[in-house]
């Protein structure tokens, strides 16, 4: 039995798709969408229509761009010795937030994991190997994540650019600003010791 | 400075307007959204587009319907000598779900709340009045939530409808099934009391 209209059903099952969005969530949005002023719904669904019709990936990059190549490419205040590599766009804009690099970047599309059927074939990193081969890219940054996905990908691309006259480095790991060292899980201490600095 | 090309950035914001959705939720659901399949996108869509176009009040209950009138108020099986009052269109969803209750409803679209500025004439309750007058209804239940506001609109519609010859009654209150009485809260514990029954 149902307890709704058809399309207000349908509309709770079409947002249930939606990460983080359970049945109770679904149902509290779409009496928000139903009630909510007309405008903003129509400027939701144009949200929408414009998002999937205009943004493709920068060919520079691989970073989200409504033009062929991204604003971070296209900023010529950057510093183009520098690339940073990330697995995702999320990743440029969480780096960039920082303020502590102002280099370019280079999108992977994902991280190699053999679990889920990634491997390297299915990450723009022939690109990436292009890109150092023929701009004058001074150092590369590989800011995946420190997971195990990420440390492969790291391992994986620092040893494809090997030889390049290219210094490659990585983020440091550690504990987090502000973090709790009796609450730190081990590994993570064990890497902050490994990697401890001269005062 | 931003982060996100400008169909992206808007897209987070509209998503942002809805209840339950800060900005790291909505940035989630405009990644899914940006790379789901094309088909999930124009199905949600046309699900909002439906919902703001085919959903209306039912001409005798005001619950949401598609129809002038909803799909319990023209369910034959439905016993026509009870109103089960509620005050939103979502309690019609609840009440039923329980399957304890086969009558009808009335949503009175709100309740009284002098704070918020709602009186009683914003509400649905002189149709209510016609109704219980018309027709041959034997009992009223107030099914409005167990609040200031629920209370209020409960004593308020009481008192509207004393001296018809109709049954009114209200909601049980007490400890929710499967309660733990250490943590129930104080009122609750006392309401449980007041109304206890014999075993």
């Amino acid at each position: 039995m149902t307890f709704f209209p058809e399309s207000l059903s349908r509309l709770i099952s079409e947002l249930t798709k939606m990460p983080t969005v359970g049945p109770r969530t679904a149902q509290r949005l779409a009496f928000f969408l139903l009630t909510c002023p007309r405008e903003d719904v129509d400027g939701l669904i144009q949200a929408l229509r414009d998002v999937r019709e205009r943004i493709r990936r920068c060919e520079e990059c691989f970073n989200l761009s409504e033009q062929a190549r991204c604003p971070v490419c296209e900023d010529p205040t950057r510093d183009v010795t520098q690339i940073c590599v990330v697995a995702d766009a999320r990743d440029v804009s969480a780096v960039d937030r920082s303020g502590a690099y102002r280099g370019l970047y280079h999108v992977l599309g994902g991280l190699i994991s053999p679990l889920d059927g990634i491997g390297p074939e299915d990450l723009n990193v022939g690109s990436l190997v292009n890109r150092v081969k023929a701009g004058n890219i001074r150092e590369v940054i590989l800011a995946t994540d420190p997971t195990v996905p990420g440390e492969t990908t790291a391992l994986f691309i620092g040893r494809l650019l090997d030889g390049l006259p290219v210094r490659i480095t990585r983020l440091a790991t550690g504990l987090p600003l502000g973090a709790d060292l009796d609450y730190a899980d081990e590994v993570t201490i064990s890497r902050s010791l490994q990697g401890r600095r001269p005062l």
